[in-house]
């Protein structure tokens, strides 16, 4: 099963002429793809055409393809990604030592770049894509902030206008985040706001809402369609981001590579799944092909849970139902996961590629309480040395469960996880954690069956 | 002058095997060393038995040894140097492009890990000679809270308490920074506080005050000596510091040589001195054998100006006049610079081994007013992709500069600066700065006079 780990070192760096070249599409190698995104009036899938109007014609391009196995990565990106790329694997020996594991636990570590994450990797993919385009800017949503932050910094670098509509609730208790995107150029907006017909119609019916990434999906949405040299970008979800992502795999890979190490278990955080699916996707690669028989495992918010409560079914991507429907695990459009849920991972569907390979048996998940995230978020800053945002901490605490399972049964497996970034904008919520005052918050089966019962007849 | 840049990447990461077995003690090739620290009852040199007293009994002997030229590196530190260190040596090409500049320019960057500066690679230090004497814990005192984290985070690693003496203004302006500290561990007490006799009586004469540096020394010292198994240590300004940094400048050199590159001009900016110290030693250590030509620039704020404004002078290192007398560049010890400055560099003197150097004419230096730098910091953010602690940006404002002056005179120099740390702690401050409330808060010459007034006569 594992490996023998001889003098690997802590942080395992490639190289810069190591870096990918090409995205890996892992749709090329599913047997069963991803169902496609269907037009919500006419109930058939979406063409180029239509997804065009919303997004960049080369997203739209890469939001279809399903069969190009390798997308090369414009020199442009690959230079934007030497800023802050590769980012470095870690081997955790200090974690290991903590928890007298026989286990060998990676992670490969995403926050060193000032958006705090992993989403700068396909929001100057995206900013790219517009830019060539000759559009003036583009909109979006943001629930924690990393991926505004992310779209922030890279129109900036690109000279692009950034509109984002950023979760009422992570609005009001991130206001650091905002500024960061001030600093950036970007403006940012609480969603719902009044300066969409969305946002007023939801706030209409719901005046006390603290915002869901789904309703401010719908605004950015709108306020794309409605200015001219505007296109609406998206920062998980779509098969287009899993791509961009998948330059978090295939370092992964290289580096394991380079020492002989191939894992046992990959472990990620899901919330929209696009770091998941980015980590994964060449060594779901090599399962798919039956090279390898690597498990992988999605860990979830027991307040948000999806995959592991949620139905597998069409459904609308946004509470505003102005975008397309995907087909995914979803706990319905309409659910908004408690206020004092701390972080991401608030999205009510899963990328359609990751629903696919749950609902095929070759992705597992797990669904964790938030105290004791924040429990393993901690233990693991004291050992390691790197405070991780509360998403990321998810997939600590599934890390060190299958750690202390191998202490138990003295297996040597090897694990890696994705630490998808830094929690230094989230000490709001650390604070809530140390003070007592956190709370847990998982939806009873009645609140999941109300929202689960209007998705929509297809 | 300067080289020609053949591939250099964009990040030079060091193996871990290129890592230094030993920390560079600048003070083996100065001609003139710095003058000894004294007792302030006796007027005479203070005694490693003395010393000891405050700081650990190995720290006193580094603090007091002028002529072991390498100091081997113990093994527990450099396994925790592992866990963020190498730290990446970065060719700012992004910015280069952006002004137009001949000039090459690289920043060694140290804010990757929680503490968010360089201020780790002392406090593992001082951290692990406390616990291998066998001491319950430490104190000390930390301004913007860079110090008492990494403190923290060393403490914890190696389980002893830490107790931080936390300056008020810094303490009320930064709360997050407390509340890292509290997962660490740690326990941070706003300065001046009522817990210590020389707090007490500071408050007393000053009951507004948003205390100093000079303040928390004191407060920190008297707690260490009020509790059995205590030490006090130190985040700057002290010998023993700035070996342990030199850590920095050890690595950047080793990168610098694999491409063979020699710089022209070293900048840092300038608070105590640690990051500076520690950056230019070993490029300084030529310097003082006649190897190399190279300059050396500190910057330090408009607001606190001690090498450009101070005097060259034995003065109390602290404001309760506790500790031991230091020659060094000083605006005197009851200096406290307007609270409206943002983040550190707060300290009254300078260390005394770059005062000598100072002195001397090794070490040139500037003082930058605050409203620049942060312009300089967002420039820099815009094009670099990294959001800068406002102490660093004091080094990239000066860098900005000299690479404007080779855009003028058409010279590719090789300007090296420490970017020393981030700034996701310090966005009031940059909350600030765009909403046009920053001041540059520049002091008087009768004020400055008035604090020198009080120099200790020696």
């Amino acid at each position: 099963m594992s490996n023998t780990a001889t003098q690997i070192p802590y942080k395992i760096y490639l190289r810069e002429d190591q870096m990918p070249a090409a995205w890996y599409n892992l749709r090329a190698d599913m047997k069963t793809k991803p169902a496609p995104l269907l037009n919500p009036g006419t109930g058939k899938p979406m063409t180029e055409q239509e997804l065009s109007n919303v997004f960049c014609q080369e997203l739209a391009r890469q939001e279809l393809d399903g069969e190009t196995r390798y997308i090369p990565i414009p020199d442009e990106i690959r230079n934007f990604y030497r800023m802050y790329r590769p980012s470095p694997l870690v081997r955790a020996y200090c974690l290991e030592k903590k928890l007298k594991t026989p286990a060998h636990i990676y992670y490969k570590f995403e926050g060193n770049n000032t958006s705090g994450s992993h989403k700068l990797n396909s929001a100057i993919a995206q900013a790219y894509y517009a830019k060539q385009q000759g559009l003036k800017g583009v909109t979006t949503e943001t629930g924690a902030g990393q991926w505004g932050t992310a779209l922030s910094m890279a129109c900036s670098y690109l000279g692009l206008d950034c509109k984002v509509f950023m979760v009422k609730v992570s609005y009001q208790q991130k206001p650091f985040r905002r500024e960061v995107m001030r600093t950036y150029g970007a403006e940012a907006v609480p969603s719902p706001s009044d300066t969409t017909a969305v946002g007023r119609e939801i706030l209409a019916r719901y005046p006390d809402t603290t915002g869901s990434l789904g309703c401010a999906i719908s605004e950015a949405v709108e306020a794309a369609l409605s200015q001219p040299g505007y296109r609406y970008v998206l920062g998980s979800v779509l098969n287009q981001v899993l791509l961009h992502q998948s330059v978090i795999g295939l370092e992964t890979k290289t580096a394991l590579d380079e020492y002989g190490i191939k894992p046992d278990l990959v472990i990620g955080c899901a919330g929209g799944g696009s770091n998941l699916g980015g980590l994964i996707a060449p060594f779901m690669g090599e399962r798919l092909q039956g090279k390898s028989d690597c498990r992988f495992l999605a860990v979830e918010p027991a307040s948000c849970p999806s995959l592991t409560r949620g139905v597998f079914a069409y459904d609308f991507a946004d509470t505003g139902r102005v975008c397309p429907l995907a087909k995914m695990y979803t706990l319905g459009s309409d659910f908004i996961p408690a206020p004092n849920h701390a972080g991401g991972l608030r999205y009510h569907g899963m990328s359609p590629i990751l629903s696919q390979l749950y609902h095929d048996g070759f992705l597992e998940a797990v669904s964790v309480p938030q105290r004791e995230v924040f429990q393993a978020a901690e233990t693991f800053a004291r050992v390691e040395g790197i405070l991780p945002a509360p998403e990321s901490a998810h997939a600590i605490k599934a890390a060190i469960d299958e750690a202390l399972r191998c202490r138990d049964s003295g297996e040597a497996k090897t694990i890696v996880f994705g630490l998808t970034g830094t929690g230094y904008f989230d000490l709001v919520a650390y604070q809530r954690f140390h003070d007592g005052e956190m709370t847990d918050e998982i939806p009873s089966d009645e609140a999941l069956a109300r929202s689960l019962k209007k998705l929509p007849r297809v």
